[in-house]
């Protein structure tokens, strides 16, 4: 069986490093017939903390997630853990943001469309209207909130108001290309994803692809990365580069670097909606 | 502390997968004071078999590895594991052989000279005198035994004569050039290393440059892998590429793929040497 | 300005190499106040044989193409040049072959949406209805063509009718999953695009990714090729790799490698589309 | 024959673009009986500058340098051209810098060994001793000149008299891990490279891997440029990446970092030896 193709569901949690934390995880879940499909384990020196993932067949189990938590949770305390257990059948829900440009939002759908990541989109939210008619093609509600630059409070609270109807697990900027207030930064923290049109920490900010341009750089990259108060200095998810060369304009380098967001955006958000990613401080670990 | 910085040792097994593995090992661990710094887990969907490898603080563990493999033996038994412990400070005892071109065998050496990766090269063997000056230069024994196209047989048993002599984990053949006669290959089964410049499956055998030209491929690459006795078809251990295009000639094909191999075979040599590899059939698990 | 963003024509030829071909070609182009964008030049050394491309600004010609082509031609004609200028800013017309799987063609149809490349798609033809409403969505023609495995011949001829009709410059196999047949090559040599799942020439035929797992490789690639009349040996225009583990299952492995094959069909598509390869027998010459 | 195997001569230049420059070249390279191996353009948008190298087979040409000197300065004067041509026989010079490290002198002396690139080594200088019996091992002459750090001056004094009495075309700073004096860089403008364990402009100045260790990047880098007066800012001749994950310690980046470093700057010398880089303002233009 793949570790994607059957229910299962997945045990996250960190602690403070010490022996015998995989001795009692694993003799509790075996202990319950769990049959572990998938485990990844990390210590970070620095900090002394412990993380871990396990994803164990979901019909193997003898209960279900509510048994497991309240059984698991004196194990838990006694590590003094951080945990969570989710099932990977209950799709997550995703919230996109967007604006004008559609790239990530196409990718997105079509991975939506094909079942290819598992997750229900409730809605999408956007500035601007243009992209309404190939969001609603999916049969997915499209919020139109203008942004005006004068006046964008309300505009934001509108967008959270819609945010909060929602329910989301989680919320996209797939280049929104707005900055989001820091009340909203702090009410969703650690589950709003964005992608940033650089390789971070070069090129925080606005025109990203004019400053690569302007430094004559050989690479351009993009980041998927947490979304913080501090702009574009969240929890980095995910990087990746591609090769551009003194004949790229920067025109074109923004058509190469297309592609480059596309692909760390979706890897970002898979990592997130299968409970891949962990946060430590201003880093991630990532058991990819 | 970083993971390979302190002293450690490795237990890596595989046996049929079924419940309860990990919470066993593991249990075993933690029970004698074992602090795990990495751990790493596979299972095989087609073949049952499941595969671990954890890196254990040799420090944090009440007793030596002798003690461990008796006191682990039954547990090891009940699982029906095969099964392996090794001290990392306990460098491993490496063989090069080589031919004429020197790129394989400087980038090792110079690992060696920096130990970035911890072995003890007891002697180079090459079927030709060219590069003596450079590995005597390092200290190292050097070996000049001829093949003669018409009559190898004698000049693999001296070489296989001057591998027993020096009981090494395991031989790399850094662009040795020459067929090991397959009695050889059996003998050293799982403990020869290959490097071959190409992408493999594509253009196995010899002048897979040439070949790569000829069909016009975009990429050029190199694999490491265990020898067996058919050619070029052992357990592949790493694989990587270059682009190449139109404008490139088979001379600029080798030397792009040069500094592929290199780097092919170091990563490969690695994984070997720190036991991240186990064989399964004709494929490998590489906890890498 | 962009060497894409302007209108511009692009003259491409190869002939025998020989002293002087880029000095009377440019003596021509500048003689009639040609501005060149960008200029590509190639010396096949096996063979003998010249290749160049230049790229025109068009405004700057005294004179439209048809003057050129006659004007052009005693010059071609003494250097025995394989010649053709095009106008970039006549779109072409791509002809796209689908079956189920819909990641290439949603990844053109965004590419075509945003006029990141500048085509027309007369049409897609399917041998399934599936992608009937996304492709209708973009008020494009589909054409369902289903091909009885039993009685393919009918099929093939009524999809080369559909395709004569629409007068295609190119046609783009967008993971068709059919052989055609090699009258079907024959008459569209050097205008059918292939993706092969693979990195060719390893794993052609079917069920790639299957071979891949099979092997144990550690990297997967896909393959942008002219069809001919032998499977997946034509010419080859692009290729790309990504990186798998023993953790990868074929599904697994499916799903990464259609991120590869949709970059490696659009970055060929656009190389062809912009008279940027040229076919040099079984092999390319592509001024990316 | 392959376009760095038989001796040619390099023409390379820039000049305000417009109508006719290749042209007018050509036509002088092909008057002469010019058999050009590979020629390369490049039109720089913003600036109006125009960049072309021309590599000619050297025996095709009817005269040498001198007289190619003196009978193209008309032209060049004419296009007000920046200008140059060299002879690839005539290795350059290259003065090599380092400290303690010796990943990139290995790697660069083993391309050298090997004839890899056409250069000469007049002599290694460094702070330090310990390199010494490597370096001389190949018959170089090695320099050991201890920069204190409460007395550099009279250090780089010294140094750039070394260099002087050397006559090098250019400096390589291997990993020297010591910042030049702003005389020196103006000294040899564009004729140091240096490689920088970042990928710029992220990380620059002291302990970069530290830096990215602490940021979280997923990907590290490193960036071979040219060294001016600002640290870590001058043109960039090439750089690349590699992938990191949570488990990499800032040993183990320190480790996988090396390779790229090596790999830059090794491409980014070779890119210099062979006339390849024009330096343009801030960035440069590379002829790869």
């Amino acid at each position: 069986m793949s570790r994607d193709s059957k229910r299962s569901v997945v045990l996250s949690l960190q602690c403070p490093d010490r022996v015998g934390i995989v001795a009692a995880v694993s003799q509790f879940v075996a202990s319950h017939g769990g049959w572990i499909l998938e485990s990844s384990h990390h210590s970070d020196v620095d900090s002394g903390q412990f993380f871990m993932r396990d994803q164990i067949l979901a019909d193997s189990l003898s209960f279900g997630l509510d048994e497991f938590r309240s059984k698991f949770e004196p194990l838990a305390t006694s590590f003094s853990m951080t945990w969570r257990i989710s099932d990977t059948s209950a799709p997550k829900r995703v919230i996109l943001l967007v604006s004008k440009q559609d790239h990530c939002l196409s990718d997105l759908l079509h991975r939506w469309r094909n079942r290819e990541m598992e997750f229900e989109i409730p809605c999408v939210i956007s500035n601007h209207d243009d992209l309404r008619s190939f969001v609603e093609f999916h049969r997915i509600p499209f919020h139109h909130v203008p942004v005006p630059a004068d006046d964008r409070e309300p505009a934001f609270r509108r967008t959270a108001a819609l945010i909060a109807e929602n329910g989301p697990d989680c919320v996209v900027l797939a280049r929104y290309m707005q900055i989001l207030p820091e009340w909203l930064t702090r009410e969703y923290a650690g589950r709003i994803l964005n992608i940033h049109h650089s390789f971070l920490p070069s090129f925080s900010g606005a025109r990203p692809y004019h400053a690569a341009f302007e430094r004559g750089v050989k690479l351009i990259g993009a980041t998927c990365h947490y979304v913080t108060a501090e702009l574009d200095a969240g929890p980095i998810i995910d990087q990746d580069v591609m090769r551009v060369d003194h004949g790229d304009t920067v025109d074109e380098m923004m058509r190469l670097g297309r592609d480059v967001e596309k692909m760390v955006l979706a890897r970002g958000l898979r990592y997130h909606l299968q409970d891949r990613v962990m946060i430590h401080g201003s880093k991630t670990v990532v058991f990819s």
